[in-house]
C-alpha cells in the first residue's frame, strides 16, 4: 500500500517507522529542509524504548509524484490547508485521507480538498519527541480511535485500520470518533493554554483553587458549543474525564507551553479554544473565557516574536 | 497638627518625611519590624533626587496612643481593614482620615471604622520606591486630589490640602473625585493584572493587537460598572487617557508585576479587577474579563506560594 505521511515531525515520524517495518510502501513528507537532509544522509534515527536507524524516503511536498492509497495527515493545525494545497497530484479516487490532528475545525478544512467519502477523523493517545533533525524519541504505547465521517466510507476505514494494526498501532474503527475528537479538545482546551499562560505544569494549575474555576468555565464554553454542532458532552462526565488525565499527566508541560514559553513559536490555539470562540460567535453563544484565554495567548505569540526581532 | 502615616512602605515614607520637613508631628505606623528597628537606629534615609537622612518617630500601630488630628492611610490594599480596626485608640471625633489606595472598594472598608463626615478619599501620581529596611529612593514630583465624601467635610478637607501643600505635595481639592479614583482604576484594571500575566511592560502589552482586544474588553466591563455606582465614564475618552498612560509609562513593569512577577507576593487584584467582578455580580452585569484575569492572577499566586513552600 502506498501511504504518505504529510507532515513528518515526531508523530508522523512514528507512524511512518511503524508502517514501513510492517511491509508497507511509505513516504514521509515535509518542509523542513535540514530533516529532509539528515534523514536522506543518515536515514531515520529512533531513540527511545527500541533504538533502531532505517532507511526511509522523505521529500517535499511538492516533489511527491506517485498516487496514495493512504494518506495520513500530521502537520500543525496551522499548516492543513497548506500542505493538503501542495498533494493534490497525489489524490485519486480511491485514495483515503487520516486526520489525527489535535484541536477542532480540520474536518471543514480536509472537505475543501477530499471527498467526503475519503476522509476519515480520528484522535490518537500515541505520543512522540523530536529530537532535533532526523532524530525522534519514541517510548511508551498508544491507540487510535477513527471512523469515516461519510457512511459511505466505513469498510475502507475498516481497511485502513486493519493496515495500521498490522504496525501495531492499535486503530479502532470508532462508532462516534466526533465524541472522541471534542473529548481530547475539552483536554486541550482546559490544560494547554492554562499552562501556557500561567507557565505551570497540568498539576500546578489545577491545584489551584481558581485555576479549577478557569477550567471548568472553560469545559462550561466547549459543552454549550459542542450542543450547537450536534455533539452532546455530558458536563460532569467530562470534567471527571480532565480531572483523570490531569491526575495521570500532572507533571508535564503540555505541548502548547512547549511550543509558546520553550521555544517562543506560534500555537495551536485558534483550533482549540479559538474553534469554540468562532463556533460561539456564529451561534450566538458567549464563550468570553475561550475567547480571552486565546487573545492573551496571541498577545504573548505577538511578544515573543517582537523580542526575539 | 499630629498626623500618622498608617502603612509607611515607600509612599507613606515620602509623605510623612515631607510633612515633619514641613514642621508637622509626624509618627510613621508599620508592622515591618525590621524597617521599624532600620528606622529607629538609622533614621529614614532618602535616596533619589535630594539625598537626606532624618530621625522620624515610627512604631507599630497598637503602641500608638496619641489622638491623631490627621491619619494617612497607605497600607497595601488588603491591609486597610487590619492597619484601621489596630488603630481605633488614635481615632477621636475630629480626627481626619484620608485614603490615597490605588483601588476601588476602600471607601467601604473605611466608613465602617470612621464617621463619614471625617472620610478623604483621594488619589495621587506621587511615586517612591523602597531600597530595603529604612531606605527609600524619591524622585520626580507629583499631585494629590482629594474630597471629603460628605458635603459636611469640605472645609476640614480643604484644611487638609493646606497641609498637604505647605509640604509641598500638591494637593488640590476635588469636586468629583470619585470619577478620578474610577478613571486611576481604569488605568490600573487595563495594565497591571495584563502585563502582570503575560510578564511584558507596558509598551509590550499594549503593541500586541489581541492585547489591545483584552484591554479594551476590560475597560467595558469598567464602564458598565461604573455606571451601576452612579459614575459616568466616558468610554473613548477613558481609553485615549489609557493610551496616553501607556505611551508616557511604556517601558515600566506596573506595581502588580513587580508583587507578583518579581517578588512573587500576593496582589491587590480583588481591588482592580476583582472588585468589578464582585459588584458586577451584584448589579447581574456580567464581567467575565475581570473575574476571569482575577482568577488566573490569584492562580499564579497561589503557584508561586506552593513554589516556594
Amino acid at each position: 500500500m502506498k501511504i504518505y505521511i504529510a507532515g513528518s515531525g515526531a508523530m508522523g515520524c512514528r507512524f511512518g517507522y511503524q508502517l514501513q517495518q510492517a511491509g508497507q510502501d511509505v513516504t514521509l513528507l515535509d518542509e523542513w529542509q535540514a530533516h529532509i537532509d539528515a534523514i536522506k544522509a543518515n536515514g531515520l534515527q529512533i531513540e527511545g524504548d527500541h533504538p533502531d536507524c532505517v532507511r526511509i524516503p522523505i521529500m517535499r511536498p511538492n516533489d511527491a509524484q506517485e498516487a496514495a492509497d493512504l494518506i495520513i495527515v500530521f502537520t500543525k493545525a496551522m499548516q492543513l490547508e497548506g500542505m493538503l494545497a501542495q498533494i493534490q497530484q497525489l489524490i485519486q479516487e480511491h485514495t483515503m485521507v487520516l486526520c489525527l490532528l489535535n484541536g477542532l475545525g480540520h474536518q471543514e478544512v480536509l472537505e475543501r480538498f477530499i471527498p467526503r467519502a475519503n476522509i476519515l477523523m480520528g484522535v490518537t493517545v500515541w505520543t512522540a519527541g523530536l529530537k532535533g533533525p532526523g532524530v525522534v524519541h519514541l517510548i511508551s504505547t498508544g491507540a487510535i480511535n477513527l471512523q469515516a465521517i461519510d457512511p459511505s466510507g466505513e469498510q475502507k476505514g475498516k481497511a485502513v485500520c486493519d493496515v495500521l494494526n498490522l504496525a501495531h498501532l492499535n486503530a479502532t474503527y470508532d462508532t462516534d470518533v466526533i465524541h472522541s475528537i471534542w473529548r481530547k479538545a475539552c483536554v486541550n482546551g482546559t490544560m494547554n493554554a492554562t499552562c501556557a499562560l500561567l507557565d505551570g505544569t497540568i498539576a500546578q494549575v489545577f491545584a489551584s483553587p481558581t485555576g479549577m474555576e478557569v477550567v471548568k468555565t472553560i469545559l462550561h464554553e466547549f459543552v454549550l458549543v459542542a450542543a450547537t454542532q450536534h455533539v452532546i458532552l455530558e458536563e460532569a462526565q467530562m470534567l471527571e474525564y480532565i480531572l483523570h488525565v490531569a491526575h495521570d499527566a500532572g507533571d508535564h508541560y503540555p505541548s502548547m507551553h512547549q511550543d509558546l514559553m520553550q521555544q517562543h513559536r506560534l500555537t495551536e490555539i485558534d483550533y482549540i479554544n479559538g474553534a469554540i470562540a468562532r463556533m460561539g460567535a456564529q451561534a450566538h453563544i458567549p464563550t468570553p473565557y475561550c475567547t480571552m484565554i486565546t487573545q492573551l495567548i496571541h498577545a504573548k505569540e505577538y511578544m515573543f516574536a517582537h523580542l526575539n526581532a
